[in-house]
């Protein structure tokens, strides 16, 4: 994309990217565990399979062909607003190293087309209030609490 | 379920449940539009065709076969949690003359029951603060914020 400039490349996952590093960049947003390339794998075509409903994006840095930054959107089909769409904005993380230089911004623009195209009548995400902020500069407005049940 | 007594019926949604009022008990959480029984049949074709992906239950009342709660559990996979899953509890409603009768508790339990069996680390959903207390009766904390971005 003309937008990142030469130096990133912002393309949807691809089974590679489980060597290109991705998980890694994932184990900054919170627990991974062990995945093999394998589990990898299976859960890569589970989610590929369901067209139109999981889109999961990467950021490859051009010099070093590692994945830097990560997102994923989950359209979600419902019966309110005329059986209308929602796109769910979910485990985005982008590699501490590359932090400060927009990717962020970047990957949310990209999965925000996405969800228009798409046909979603909005994009929603849950975010700490720590990244409020981040998420207000990318256009989103607060909407209400997060509430959870962990089992 | 014998939880309810004999005066109310939880049940998964079924296509009759247009006639039966749905729609109208969602009206009390949003706009619903227009949406004919040929449309909400599509609909709700396509969401069965997504097995242990969709549940949506409602809750009928026997006296009058009408529809008078109703819920939805998507039940999203991730990389994260070792290829975890995650239920979003959606669509949550009650019919204005059968609240404070504890059938939004039974909703959600029931929606916490389901994720679970399924496997899920975490049910979450998105709610206005004035609803929180609602929540934490039934066993959710607060986890952040919700944002959103409307197209
Ligand atoms: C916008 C964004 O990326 N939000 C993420 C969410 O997608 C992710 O699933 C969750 C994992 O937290 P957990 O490990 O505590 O379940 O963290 C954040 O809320
Ligand atoms: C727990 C619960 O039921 N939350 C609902 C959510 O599921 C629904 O999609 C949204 C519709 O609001 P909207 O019409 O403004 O999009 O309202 C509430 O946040």
């Amino acid at each position: 994309s003309s937008q990142l400039g030469q130096d990133y490349i912002l393309r949807p996952l691809q089974l590679s990217d489980y060597r290109a590093g991705v998980l890694e960049v994932l184990k900054d947003l919170t627990t991974i565990g062990d995945i093999s390339e394998e589990r990898f794998t299976e859960q890569f075509e589970f989610l590929r399979a369901r067209q139109g409903e999981y889109f999961i994006i990467v950021i490859e840095k051009a010099a070093t062909g590692r994945v830097v930054g990560v997102g994923t959107l989950l359209v979600e089909r419902k019966f309110i607003h005329e059986c209308g769409l929602v796109g769910h904005i979910e485990d985005i993380a982008v590699a501490k190293s590359e932090q400060g230089k927009r990717l962020g911004i970047k990957i949310i623009g990209a999965l925000d087309f996405i969800g228009q195209r798409a046909g979603c009548y909005k994009n929603i995400l849950d975010c700490s209030p720590h990244n409020e902020q981040f998420y207000v500069k990318c256009g989103y407005s607060n909407a209400g609490f997060e509430m959870t049940k962990r089992f």
